[in-house]
């Protein structure tokens, strides 16, 4: 049984010992980068011996942000810490040798397993970021520089920068904060959010040219072929948040995505829905799934196969459609 | 000359008086109506007698906000206050004969041209609504949750939901402060920022494919003609912060929207900037104005003579073609 921990138990837990060695969760995004690399900075800043994981699946966008902390070869941690991963099988497979048991875990999902010996967790956050933050504090009574940035990278890419639903005044109270303390705001946001490459801008106009809509216009369907990716020149970078451009359009209840990877009969599935409309349970029918609003499948079929496999079900999903 | 009010002095000056009448400027925004807005209703909360007066360029996105305030027919003020309103020739031409003099100019923008009796003015300030808050902060000292919510309007439309690089700790500060007293962000988000009407999609397909790019790809120009506008089907809303589209994509220092208006010798022209390049000032050459990385111009020319124009000056206004 995991030993629950307020974050100033948290910020003792950690003041009392030393030598982490800090991980998280495959495919990681800002809030996962982030978090890790604040807490690795601030934990040195005390003193303290502190390093992450090695992630290969880091994307270029966040390499700046996180490569100062990477463990070195051999490095012999006394501690390991886990930030952002709600539960044991989603860490990287390559992790695997490293993380025979995690001492305390960070972390914001409600969806947490308690996987590990001490669990600090506000499932009322946003970002895991927020709680770093509350620890910190707690740990050191202020943030420099350094860790707010990390942080402000955290809060804003699990926020959508403030824009999301889980945006809460906490967000915004700790972002106030971290820009006081000199979190860079402007060059973050430039950079995270008001980036768009030449490649996504012609994507993006591919896709929207060529959405489709059904039942009444409460479905979108997005398609994503390798000749658009190769036409417009997208790399993988430029597909971040991709999944939401459908389901921005006004009245539509069910955005779903598909994409081509390694041949036209090699298809990923997103589906994205309101409150309405239970994604994870459409996708349940071709032997996936995912969260009540947000939720994939795989599938050996081409675009058209899987448009026409989904458009045969989907009315039994939709509220006004049973 | 006018004269300069802090938040305090325009509070103690509001209160001591009653019968107001808020102004503001023509195509009114976000900022303009969430501030106009809130400010009637916290003069209401305490105890005044005070009104909007109508404006007929008001988008259907924000009636719901501003409608409870319209000054009735032969409604008689004793004090005209304007907000978010720079010059005197801001106003809307239908608003001429009720705004003989400005008693209380309330703003943000560093171009005021101090043509009010009193002016109180914090132009390091994100939006007006951030000065309209201390000022009901001063008077009152709490923000109800009908202030709360145009205030956030005002914020959020002003900073593109916190990402523009207007956006200061204050604004998120502010924010937070904002859904606490009760602003019901996650609609207000949801309505203003992650809504996309089809005309929009086709109108945004449009624009990014018409982008021309000059100086090294440094200066981006977006031309939105009236047949594009035709063609896409958009309606007013849909033109909300399109202005940012072209600053969006990488490399991109000076990104230019020209927008024919009434014929296609009638234009209104956007100039986005970061910090490195100073839009006042490119904008002051055509006789426009605005903040240092957002300002803007009308011109009675099409947008290949406007074009020409900015071609022509830029270079003098970019760091490498001085």
């Amino acid at each position: 049984m995991s030993k629950l921990l307020t974050v100033v138990e948290a910020a003792d837990w950690l003041n009392s010992r030393d030598g982490f060695l800090i991980v998280t969760h495959q495919r990681p995004d800002g809030d996962a980068l982030g978090s890790a690399s604040a807490l690795a900075q601030g934990l040195r800043e005390s003193g303290k011996t502190a390093y992450v994981l090695y992630n290969d699946e880091t994307t270029p966008r966040y390499v700046r942000f996180v490569e100062d902390y990477w463990a070195p070869t051999g490095y012999k941690a006394q501690h390991i810490v886990s930030v952002d991963t709600a539960s044991y099988n989603m860490f990287p497979k390559s992790s695997a040798e490293h993380i025979s048991s995690v001492s305390l875990c960070i972390d914001h999902h409600a969806s947490n397993t308690y996987y590990a010996e001490h669990t600090c967790l506000d499932e009322t956050r946003a970002s895991c970021g927020e709680v770093v933050y509350d620890i910190l504090m707690a740990l050191a009574g202020s943030i420099s520089a350094a860790c707010a940035e990390r942080l402000y990278v955290a809060l804003t890419t699990d926020t959508g920068c403030f824009v999301f639903g889980n945006t809460t005044a906490n967000t915004l109270r700790v972002a106030s904060l971290l820009i006081e303390a000199g979190a860079p705001h402007r060059e973050l946001n430039k950079l995270l959010f008001r980036t768009r490459t030449r490649g996504r801008v012609k994507l993006e106009g591919m896709i929207n040219s060529g959405l489709e809509f059904h039942f009444d216009d409460t479905v979108a369907i997005a398609a994503i072929t390798r000749d658009m990716m190769e036409q417009s020149g997208a790399v993988e970078d430029d597909f971040d948040d991709i999944t939401s451009l459908p389901g921005s359009i006004e009245g539509v209840l069910v955005a779903i995505t598909i994409r081509e990877l390694s041949s036209p009969h090699d298809c990923k599935v997103s589906v994205r829905t309101g409150a309405a409309v239970n994604a994870n349970a459409i996708c349940a029918r071709f032997g996936g799934g995912g969260h009540p609003m947000a939720a994939g499948f795989s599938k050996n079929a081409t675009i058209v196969e899987i448009t026409c496999a989904i458009l045969e079900v989907l009315g039994e999903f939709l509220p006004s459609f049973e």
